[in-house]
This record gives C-alpha cells, structure tokens and sequence, in this order.
C-alpha cells in the first residue's frame, strides 16, 4: 500500500460513545413520548458518535460520482454499450441526471471524478483523475495493475479531502461505469466465496440468457484470476473496476475525518465493504441509504450488519438512493437542534 | 350528512388515465435504465393520475395539526395526563414540535386548528373551530352528538380548502390529543369487526397492564355503544374523535380538489379509512407516508391496499412520518421535471 493510504487508515477511529450518550441524553428530553421517533433517534446518536458532536450537522452534504469503464463488457454482461459511461458524464456535467437531480433537492455540493472512462472527455466540468482507459478484460487478465488499484484509491482520498475541504459534512459516494455489477459481483464473491448465483444481478436490466452468461463470466473470471480473499488489493487489481476503488478510498478518507458516508446500492456497498475490509473501524461511519434490487446488495449489507433507510426497488446507481435518502439523515439532525424539551415548552413528560 | 359533505363527496372523481399514461411515457425516455427508479417513478405517475398534470407539483407542501381530546382517558388508557394537549398545541404555536421541525425541513405551511381541546387556548396561532370541549368518555356514552360528527368533518373541510387556498399543492394531515389512538382502535374495530387485540397497540408507551386494560375498554365499549360498522358516521359519533372526523374532512376535501393527500401514521390512516368509506375513490388520492409501530396501522393498511413508503419505526403522529416522507415525494416529481431524455442528453438507449 502507498504512504497516503496507510496514512488515511492509521487515523481511522472508533466511535465517540461520550457524544453518543450526550445525545441520547438530549433527544430523552425532547417533546415526544421516549423511543417515538424510533430510527430518528438512532441515527442521530450515531450521527453523534461519528462526528463526536452530540449535536451533529450533516448539511451540506457533498456527493462524489466516480465514473469508470469496465473491459469485461466485451463479453456481454451489459444491458448498455459502453459508450454510454462518457455520454452520462456529459449528462452530469450538464446537469440532467437523476443525480444532478437529487443533489440540487438536497443543496448538496457534486463533484465529478474520472477515474477511468475509456475516452477522452473533453469537458471542464469533470476532474480528471484518470488512471487508465478503463479497466482490462479480466476474464482474459488482471483488470489493473496492483499500482493503478493504489491509484484509484488515491483518487478516491483526495477526491473526498477535496470535497470536504469545500464543506461537505456528510459525504454521498456514487458512480457511473458500464459493466460495473459485473465487477463488483466479481468482487464481492472474491471477498467472501460467495456463489457467483448469489450475487449476480440483472443491473441495469438483462434478459434471462444474458444473466446466465453474466453468472458464467464471473465464475470463468474468478476460476482464472484467482483473487486473494484475504487482501482486497489482490481483490481490486484482479477483478475490480477503478470507480469502485476510488469509492472505498473516499470511503476511508471520510471515515478518518469523522465525516459520515451515504452508502448507495449494490456498487458503492462493495467499495464501502472494500474499505472495511482494509480498516474494520471503517464500518462504524456508514449509514446505508437504500436497500438496491441487486440480489447482491442484501448480501453484502448482512456482511456489513447494516439497514438501509429506504427500500423503494431502487436500481439506479450513480448515488441516487442515497441523495434520496439523505433528508431522513438530516431530520434525525434537526430533530436534535429544533425541537424543544418537556421543560422548555412547559409539557407534562412522562411519569 | 350536511350538504356542504354531500357536495365535496360529489366531487370527487376517479383518477386522470391520461395524464398517467403521458407521465409513463415521458419517464419511459428519462437517463436511466427503464424502470431503475422503481417506486419513485410509480408515484410520480399516480401524482400525475391524481392532479390530471403529468408534471405533478407538489411544493410547497401543507401541513394541517388538528387537536382534540378524549374523555376515553379516565379509563388510564394513556402514559399522558389530558393536559398535555393544550401544552402541546402551544409548543406547536412556539415551533419546538417534530412537526414544525419536520414541516420547515421541507417548506410546508403548517395550520393548527383546534377542533376539541378540552382547554380554552389563549393564543393567536391556533385557529379555533372548537365543535366541543373534548369527546365524552365513549365507555359511559356517545363521544360526540350526531350533529357534532358532522361539524368536525366540516371543519376539516374548511381547513383543507383554506390552506390549499394559500398554495398547498399537497396535505399532510397531522393529530394531537391525549387518547386518540384508543378512539382509533374502537373506530378501526367499528369499520371492519377487528377484534380489539388486534387493533390496539402501545400508544405512546404504556405498560403491558396498561395495554390489556385498554383492549378491555374498548372491548366494553363497542359491546355497550354498537357502532354500525356501515355507517362512518354512527362510528364517528359513537367511539369517534373531534381531531380524526376533521382529519376525515381534510381528506375529501383534498381529494375533491385533486390534490394528493400524505398520510401518517395510524390515526390518520383511520381518518383516511373513515373518508373512504364514506367515497370510495378518496382511496385514489392517498399515500402513505410511514408505516408506524401501532398494530392497528397495518391493519388500516391493508384494507386500504397501500403500502407506505419509509418504515423508521415511528410512532408519533402530529403528521411527523408524512413529513418526513415528503422528499420522497418531492423526488418523484423532480424526477419528472428535471431529468433530461436519452434524445435531449446525447445517450445510447436500450436496443
């Protein structure tokens, strides 16, 4: 690993249980019967615990889509032709994506990031953060290079320090890349021994005979590259995609600066379980906006231990589910700081 | 029934086909996979079913409290005292509830009325359309005159037409009143013959003993007053609420003028269940915010046939889960407006 990441793992903390207890404390008091306002509550006391403010803000939020191509779409695991990765970084740019969309609801701050697109993007609008024209076919060879998986996570760190330094204090992780279920399918069954049956999906929406062949390649893949298990950098440099390490470097960036990460569906899920698997105290940062179709999205969140907000049959990506998401997060935070107590407003509490 | 009640319940027609089949189509051609917004884009077709525009608005929201009380609670059926009521319609007054909380996060104009405090409220912020101090004790005797069943549902009427008058583009309705769950189960349990077990739920925390107790007054109660489960009315007068027969009224009203009405949790579910039996196509305008914690809801819900959209394990009421669900709402619309088409943005479609 290179300096910057283990530097970013090293500062990772565990919890603020003292914030936490302040802010049970105070929600105990506000001007609803105990416990009423059920996963309001939990979330912020740990809201709490990540920011280590018994108060915490979330807003703004900032949402980071990382975009990135996937050499295995040559195989035909992809509803999309890969052309459309570049035509939707234009369309966010332009501001016409669901994402675009849904940060402006919310007022968050959204930074586009190419972190492997194979084309050449002849926009301002996009941070250019390229490591390579998009991943290698890695049922043929290794999708990257061990020290392009460095890079990509790289990109990911400085992309959310960046982010953060502009004010966002929630972060929301999203991206674009055709063929990118198939990776991360590939990915969560290299980290777990999962069956690839188990965690291959129909993404953006394939026929019956295409997920067979989805389901084949990934098995194929796995049999050929032979990922570690135990070392998520064998993982990513054999079958990963390069949005999805730039992911689970933000991921890790925000966990070592307390700032609490929006995890989306199925792809941001494997980078955030990436990222955990890299420093375990990672996990305690996330909160899971929505429960994505992608049957292995379920699978991945019971390896995490984590319950989505929202269960809508979301199967978007680009971080979408979780900027839809992200104003139950907020209500949690402003049910903290606005609401009065049984003493301030003079109301009869409980015996 | 009044002909104020008759009128608005003439009113009322089956959804805009049209209107749905010209949002489908137009969301068919929005950036991103068919379908992959799942729920949001079924709402944003039933608001387009509902309103007759197929770009539905929905902002600004509006937010109606109605407050009442309860003469049930003397048979200790609740962990509050009646008092807190009146102390809490003036904590709305003062902006420190939830539902102000909630209400500010996502713009809504918020109108208390006081449809049955068993107080006189000096204050200005509430509007005063008092039918009666409080409901009698329905174990004893009837909790309202026929003729004040009818005012309250007025009242709610003229609520709902006021505020949607000032710019409401959707109601979210809203209760406080010591009790109001236990009149709840008895009128669930009038409407459909439930057996109390079924329908009585916690409230706002009571104890185990608590709960027993409560399932046997309303037991006693239904055996001694005989709703007729084919009259709302009857039900209403009999085992009924001032605040939830206004919230009835809130409902026609809404539908009448075809705007979308959020539901929140089991006593306005009930309200929305009571409206309905009196104009089955009401049905057709309501969504539902949250699924609470009280049994009852389910139960509501499913003979209603919808499914909410958050299930935080809420149980508050005041209309704070239907706030809390808003942006949701919101995004669909969004949804519609904002996203660019696969022509407009220069994307490859599906083949």
């Amino acid at each position: 690993m290179s300096a910057m990441i283990i530097d970013r793992i090293k500062r990772i903390q565990p919890l603020d249980q003292g914030a936490a207890a302040q802010a049970r404390s105070h929600i105990d008091q506000l001007t609803k019967p105990p416990g009423s306002l059920g996963r309001l509550e939990e979330l912020a006391i740990q809201l709490a615990a990540m920011t280590g403010n018994p108060i915490p803000e979330v807003t703004p939020p900032g949402t980071l889509v990382f975009a990135g191509d996937h050499g295995i779409v040559a195989e035909g695991v992809s509803a999309f032709p890969q052309e459309v990765t570049a035509q939707m970084v234009y369309n966010f740019v332009r501001g016409g994506a669901a994402i675009n969309v849904f940060s402006r609801q919310i007022g968050a701050l959204l930074r586009v990031v190419d972190v492997g697109v194979a084309a050449d993007l002849e926009t301002e609008g996009v941070w250019n953060q390229k490591v390579r024209y998009g991943t290698a076919n890695f049922l043929r060879e290794n999708a990257m290079a061990r020290e392009e998986a460095h890079q990509c996570v790289q990109v990911g760190i400085e992309a959310a320090e960046s982010i953060i330094a502009e004010g966002a204090r929630l972060l929301i992780i999203g991206e674009m890349g055709i063929g990118n279920t198939t990776a991360s399918s590939a990915m969560l069954a290299a980290l777990t021994g999962a069956d690839a049956e188990e965690v291959v999906g129909r993404g953006t929406g394939i026929t019956d005979q295409a997920w067979r062949q989805k389901v084949d390649v990934v098995k194929q893949a796995l049999a050929a590259r032979k990922p570690d298990l135990s070392d998520p950098f064998d993982v990513l440099e054999k079958v990963g995609g390069l949005e999805i390490g730039a992911m689970a470097g933000a991921v890790l960036s925000a966990a070592a600066q307390r700032i609490p990460v929006l995890v989306d569906g199925f792809i941001s899920t494997v980078a955030a379980l990436l990222a955990v698997r890299l420093c375990p105290d990672t996990r305690h940062y996330l909160i899971v906006g929505h429960h994505s179709v992608e049957p292995g999205h379920a699978y991945a969140l019971r390896l995490l231990d984590k319950q989505p907000l929202l269960d809508l049959q979301l199967r978007l990506g680009e971080g979408s589910g979780a900027a839809v998401a992200f104003p139950i997060v907020e209500a949690s935070t402003r049910m903290v700081r606005e609401m009065a107590t049984f003493t301030s407003a003079g109301v009869t509490g409980t015996p």
